[in-house]
């Protein structure tokens, strides 16, 4: 009862000071002592919640293990708990389910938003994670920019990552890897849920990566910026993209994307030739790599599509940008490139339009990579895949 | 019962294809189609939340009309509802408290973290807000990056906004002005809460503001940077640092202050002068502010304490940083400045503390100009006194 007499208290103390003075403050407290959620040492993780009146309490995540679902028990002080088994190192989103209302953990104060929804997260250390967690080697800088689209008719914005050495080194010219995010995403989506600034940062601290700059557009072509970053405001709110037909796939984003290589060759210190280019995208951000990689064949020398979005049912395969695919796949396989990895897990649903992709291309013989990994349509592979991927980059 | 319906649908959905396939998938919809916030035409808000089971529901939020807390009623498909009273322009920050416990409204996907919570927020547009807000104006540039701090042993990051003509102008040279966070902030503090870039986009874009760069410092001096950005990761979690003596008010990054100037002029095109520096803070950081000022009187001509912290009982005065107040402010007197810029909300629980250390500037006959508002402690206010205070600057 005591911990549960504290957080009413701050309750009645937040009314009553509200009540009494008329005088607002931002003075923020965080509620109760709570732990949540607790990562042990045998890597299983420990979800707390105190939740007086509620009469079922789910934790509902992105983890393999016991199905990323966990029903939680009530325990002393109404604070209910649940623990997951051992978990592999990875970052994790996840939420509670009190009463059939999904919401955070309110122990936890690190949150990232995925499309239209926002997550509390963890880390289990110990293997890939580290990579996506900050660690006392030198940081590159991470800046949100805008740039012209003449052709989009906006100005838009993106997120470019400078590795650590670019400000030292002023005389400096670097390679240049364009990463493209999903469906209902936006160009915070690699830096938030992807943590690709602390992925470039250690792996060129290791060595692993050639320092590069990371250029991280918004692939929504009618869209200035992410959610809450546009001139409409609040009023776009962020949803899943391919629920609005022809918003996307519409051809516009990978014909104008030489508009975005132009911006970055213009202001950043750039080696501007395709061998010092990569592309690369997950889901949407993958079918805009293969038809922006096609469309621009003498761009990019490294292409990677991550768990690409290869089902062209919905496509007008009519546009310019889609015609004649088999065509372009063999002018760019003219053209040359070092580098076209294709990854998917063997659980995505978009699995077989991948590996039918790969059949196509093999009929072409058409050279790729392909990487098969586990698992679904996951930020844990796009990570993974991108720790593989840009290690291969510039070498 | 249709929507209730639909939520429940989704999350036995969610456990199904979970259970069925075993396949994780980060596809992420938004549950439901509760619209909330709804802010009318009258400038009232209507707040809703479907919550079957609760047996009470609260808003709690910072605006001033019905002290902030609405008590909501529930209606038809268990959705609770409470529409406020016409609110000022602002934008507002608030939670549902479900049965005692806390948490975001599920409908609305913006938030922004203060201190130690994560809030959803609001615009209500008509006033001062439409400064906080995205126009169809041109954006300048933020970026997060790393200094290094010889005096504080640390690789510190700091976030920097850079006005829309810096780069188009590459030999203009820029004014600076260094804005400092508050106890248990961080250099996200003035661009997350502070809407820092759009009001300067705004405000240079009617002409209200000289272009300037504006520096966000880290003002925990024991940190690198905000929690989850350092190499403590989330094990480093947000507080009230006033609530850990020793933690600030140790004069330690009053000091090294200069360190930080000397970064920004040799990374960027500064105007490398006292005529063309500007610091001001909040809170703690408008103590910070102070104690910087004086101890580098040649540094800065424009100085604005925003309902700074300038209770003193809790400060060891011998500190060198601190000692001998009036000595320092009289060698800034005669060093002399253009503008010392003193602002407090007449609710504000700093206001006794402000009013005491103007009369003791009246006892040295040092120049201020003082501007008291109405409220209490309060990003509203923080905001608005940025408006004004970046009005004034460098003209």
């Amino acid at each position: 009862m005591r911990m549960n007499k504290h957080v009413f208290l701050l309750f009645v103390l937040a009314l009553w000071s509200a009540a009494a003075s008329h005088a607002q403050q931002n003075v923020s407290f965080r509620e109760g002592n709570v732990v949540s959620p607790q990562v042990n040492e045998d890597h299983s993780v420990t979800f707390r919640l105190r939740a007086p009146k509620a009469g079922s309490v789910w934790v509902w995540g992105d983890w393999e293990a016991d199905r990323g679902l966990g029903q939680m028990r009530r325990g002393a002080d109404s604070v209910w708990t649940y623990t997951t088994p051992a978990l592999p190192s990875e970052m994790y989103t996840y939420r509670f389910v009190v009463d059939g209302v999904a919401g955070l953990d309110p122990s936890n104060p690190f949150t990232r938003r995925d499309v239209g929804n926002v997550f509390s997260i963890f880390f289990v250390s110990g293997g890939c994670a580290d990579y996506y967690q900050v660690r006392r080697v030198p940081h590159g800088t991470v800046s949100a920019r805008w740039y012209p689209s003449e052709q989009l008719g906006l100005t838009r914005r993106l997120s470019v990552y400078t590795p650590p050495c670019y400000e030292s080194n002023p005389d400096k010219r670097y390679p240049v890897l364009y990463l493209l995010h999903g469906s209902g995403g936006d160009e915070n989506a690699w830096v938030e849920l992807g943590n690709v600034a602390r992925i470039m940062d250690n792996l060129i601290a290791e060595g692993k990566a050639e320092p590069m700059i990371v250029v991280m557009p918004n692939g929504n072509s009618s869209k200035e910026a992410a959610p809450g970053e546009t001139s409409e405001n609040l009023a776009y709110k962020p949803s899943m993209t391919n629920l609005i037909p022809g918003s996307y796939k519409n051809g516009r984003y990978e014909m104008a994307f030489p508009e975005i290589v132009a911006f970055i060759d213009n202001h950043y210190r750039t080696i501007p030739d395709k061998a010092h280019r990569a592309l690369a995208g997950l889901s949407m951000g993958g079918f805009h790599t293969l038809y922006i990689s096609v469309n621009h064949p003498d761009s990019f020398d490294y292409v990677g599509l991550f768990s690409a979005g290869l089902d062209m049912s919905s496509v007008d395969m009519s546009q310019p940008a889609y015609h004649d695919l088999d065509g372009k796949l063999q002018a760019l396989q003219a053209a040359g490139y070092k580098l076209f990895w294709i990854a998917i897990g063997n659980e995505d649903f978009l699995y077989q339009a991948n590996r039918d992709f790969c059949r196509r291309l093999d009929g072409l013989k058409f050279g790729y990579e392909y990487h098969e990994s586990t698992r679904g349509h996951l930020w844990s592979n796009w990570r993974q895949y991108l720790l593989l991927f840009a290690s291969r980059l510039f070498k």
